[in-house]
């Protein structure tokens, strides 16, 4: 392949303070490191923690000025000098995770996520809301030849995420997973791939419409709980025992509580939604006589990354999207504030 | 080895009612049924659970009139007809889980004590304050020959117990374990196995006694809640990071909810302590961003009996006791109530 | 249930010499233990093993006179006075696992098939080619109401080991898994649990009809050893970089060395099949600088029963079976040595 | 720390092509690359690898011309621009595997050492046989102040082999491991791990001598080859049915074969050394009845490089060793080769 063309400018969607004005203008290319790679950036997903990167209500600060997103898949355009394994031309994905020291204990192990000096894109590295970002080479997503970049977008976060929550339960094909919110952005894609592992899936959530799309996705029991009158009952019955795995996409402390009552003895309870100020709260004498685990799962490392877009490259996975403009991004910030926003948006970085 | 004689009846500790008269006096010898072992018990520990059973505030009613204990040690005298792997005069154990159905998916996979029908001794099924007790062949404890019957006792609850908290931390030799409640009862038993399964050990608890027994024991750092301002800032530094593992023996809320955040990033916090009421509360964004688990871990199974009770036999473990004639339960018993009791005591049914 | 009439004598197939003759006759019905169950077997997969013990050519001895057979499904009709969670009416399996000490160190921890004191059924305990079997409680397979007992006969044996030998294989899902011998009576069964465990499928056999079935239950990649000239690079180059998981159903010398070549680094080669004096050699440098484990996986334990069992109660595993009278085993036998069986015979014991 | 005086030549020992002329002479001092370190060596260490490296034996390639050696210690003098976490006067070792692509599969799980782009300290990238040497800044080993370079210089391949090889044997606390070659190098390192690690250790070697020295480190029970008629019955006498892992650092294939058969049913046999040629031979029926892994272990990653060099620094490990001037070196493999050398010499790079 020809070198592309890299232009000086480009087009981004950039703040200069928190929760100031969001503007769609013309910023530089950033030039990448040695140890990194440019990115032509075609699509972003839009997720809820691009929101609280513009708001600046998350304990972390975030860099300013500040081009959010985390969510990005494009083309490699240029390629730093140490750079192993990328070509141009290649097709990459921007995660959460932009870079992370690769000299700590938590680097070592794979855990990169929890690296005291992780780079966040979008947060304190500037993200996939512009047409050209940098991303650290080692951490950057590998995306097979062929995907559909508006499609896979979604995958690179929320699709991440709720996979490396499923292996966190640590569950064997053929056991009962249950998952708390499981028609919404994060739970649809959670079902689909507990469908693929081997899973047995109930999913709890409200209403005849979500009920529908659960069974479309290969759910098999649905708890709604504007019916029920014992979450908990229901489940322990529904399962015979209990589930051995539960995934709380639901960030709500009466369901994360509920879920080590019908979680199965010596099953898993995932948490894995970020809350500000919520409690996980469980019964010693329970959880002990029981044996249950309750498991913080943060974002998935590089190995994750690959598994999750395996699945979906496969077609095992589906992500429903709407694609907007980059320029709309004020407007869907402003959806997203008020819960108005269904399924998972994807700017489309050229409008 | 020639038939024991066995009496008709023998010397017990019963009681009729929840909190009534513990009444010291002679009962019928019981008769083991065909899958049971009868074993001449000689020794028996004193646990706080003993105590709840008595007073009957537990969630889970006992059998009545019971005699309590489940840290019996003693020599078998007859053994079932359906009995596989016990003659008489082997040394056996007197452990809480009696027995269970081997029927259900705990059972299966050696996770009796999750069983929903555990016969417990000393609580549903007449236990070790007794000279002669029944106990399920498949799940009582195999003594080595050799072993000294009294010093053995505790190891067959506290001993067990925080053998197997410590494997449900799931450390690698040569990691971080902190011990809240460092230096008492359980807690120094799980300093002894911490030490002899290679984990560097941090132990917390109050005043220069306890720390002295701590160092003994083979503790490394100490941390003196009587004297510290920052238990969690001083633990992260000592440990360099956090501990890797931490073993809840104190019951308290606050020392609970001080070790989710003391433990380090991919860490595990168990649970091992049954007070009434407590909740462990936890951060759910401190716990997702560090990836923690918090692990309930109950009573061993029997293979954490042979391993723990194996570590004994090499003398890696030592259990500090008092004896007391069988006679003197109630007033153990009451001195356990007002907090008077410092270490182990184990009673001999002789007396 | 009314308690069922359970007659005095039964058909059945017995040998009193190794080799001998094999005679279908009335013998008495056996009387259970108080730790056993009675079942009246329905039907029994018939398994080269069952040969084996017949002839009397494997270095462990068999009882004498013999009924063979470990593949029985049936009804319980009697329950021992020390039995638990067993029920006249059950439906109930015999496996090749009748019962084990349940006493030494491998029994508590689950292998109880890896028990000294095994006792096998067709071969240290009178087996299911009777109308009248017995079998421990504790290990007898719990077979759901409502199953086909001729078709979930092969299950018990067959189905368990090879589902045995995948979760041996250590995957996880998206994962490929070769199975050498994949069209066979064990390597359908195995195509066919390792698709409801969500693993990538990649077969070894020969010829079309091979392939056409293997491809009809699940499989995803054929290497047609009849055809190609180089199995190991066409493996690694279908699997890009060998697969993660080896399942050796085949018993070739030639083919267990090959697949520790194309396993992929840092994966697990399975060998569960009994070949009498077969040596698998590998590669130590190969074996060191690729970091592969080859694993023994023997029969499942009641864990693996359960889910082995689960897994075709819920359709996702089928059993092509041929149904004969129990009065034909001779011939069946006949048709055995000779290599003339494809696919597995069950008897009736009614006929 | 001020900036170090870097000499733009230096002492090395090289050699034109494999087998040819060890010259001891002045050459450029490389310049790292901007993800490199440059590393003062002080010491290092002699294995045998080296004496294969310049053979040129193996059947993978060494760059030519080549300054060999894998074990370096020193201290880092230039860190390239974008290199994070290192600084110049940190303590820094030369490992095995200078670097890797962090690019592949097997480098995203910590598998660095699978990686098929490997960069190999004396091998493809010149190593530690000279005064100042580069290493990727990801690989390089991070050595604690105070640490004796010395001392510490075999611990950086032959100590974390061993220990790597421990963990591969995934042992508990309390398990028998057995260790076939015992007294050797690589052996009295690795009965310093074990016992370091909880494990129970049986050593197999011949000789006085070499018991004496066994007990001297931790081990428990010595089996002499020179005095035994039964290894085999005598390891399963000793350790009550076998030993739960073994570690082959004896690289004979009668004693690897030996090994799957004194391994306990469940246990695990580790391959560690890298004979030319050799095969493990293991019984099928045997491997699989008994349930065996055979596992083969390669060099530690960057966690097992930490892990081990801790307990080195707690004082749990020793490594003795002769140390002598880098221009000594031919002299040096001359005695390696006729087989005269006992312990581990370890070079001084400024004489």
């Amino acid at each position: 392949m020809s070198a592309p063309v890299i232009p000086k400018t480009q087009k981004a969607v950039i703040f200069e303070t928190n929760g100031g004005k969001l503007e769609y203008k013309d910023i530089p290319v950033p030039v990448p490191k040695s140890t990194e790679i440019l990115i032509n950036v075609k699509y972003s997903g839009v997720c809820h923690t691009d929101l609280h990167a513009w708001k600046g209500d998350w304990p972390l600060a975030t860099k300013l000025p500040l081009v959010g997103g985390h969510e990005g898949a494009g083309i490699v355009v240029q390629v730093g000098e140490n750079v192993q394994g990328w070509k141009v031309g290649d097709l990459a994905g921007i995660k959460w995770l932009n870079g992370s020291c690769m000299a700590c204990e938590y680097c070592e192990l794979g855990n990169e996520s929890n690296c005291p000096n992780a780079d966040l894109s979008g947060y304190t590295h500037d993200g996939s809301f512009q047409q050209y970002a940098t991303a650290d080479a080692v951490q950057a997503a590998r995306i097979p030849q062929g995907t559909d970049l508006a499609e896979v977008a979604p995958v690179l976060c929320a699709g991440i995420t709720v996979y490396k929550a499923l292996k966190s339960a640590n569950l064997r094909a053929g056991e009962w997973v249950a998952i708390s919110g499981a028609a919404g952005g994060l739970g649809s894609l959670a079902v689909q791939y507990a469908k693929a592992m081997g899973y047995r899936i109930l999913g709890i959530d409200g209403g005849e419409e979500k009920e529908k799309l659960f069974r479309e996705l290969g759910g098999e029991i649905f708890i709604d709980f504007t019916k029920t009158k014992d979450i908990v009952g229901d489940i322990i019955k529904a399962t015979n025992g209990g589930a051995h795995g539960v995934i709380n996409v639901s960030v709500s402390e009466a369901a994360i509580g509920a879920s080590t009552e019908y979680c199965r003895a010596n099953g898993t309870v995932v948490l894995v939604g970020l809350p500000r100020d919520a409690k996980c709260k469980s019964d010693v004498f329970n959880q002990v006589v029981k044996s249950i685990s309750i498991v913080g799962s943060y974002v998935g490392n590089r190995a994750d990354t690959r598994e999750a877009l395996d699945f979906f490259s496969r077609g095992l996975v589906k992500s429903p999207i709407h694609i907007a403009p980059l320029s709309d991004l004020p407007e869907i910030f402003g959806k997203m504030e008020k819960g108005q926003i269904v399924g998972r948006y994807v700017v489309d970085t050229s409008k």
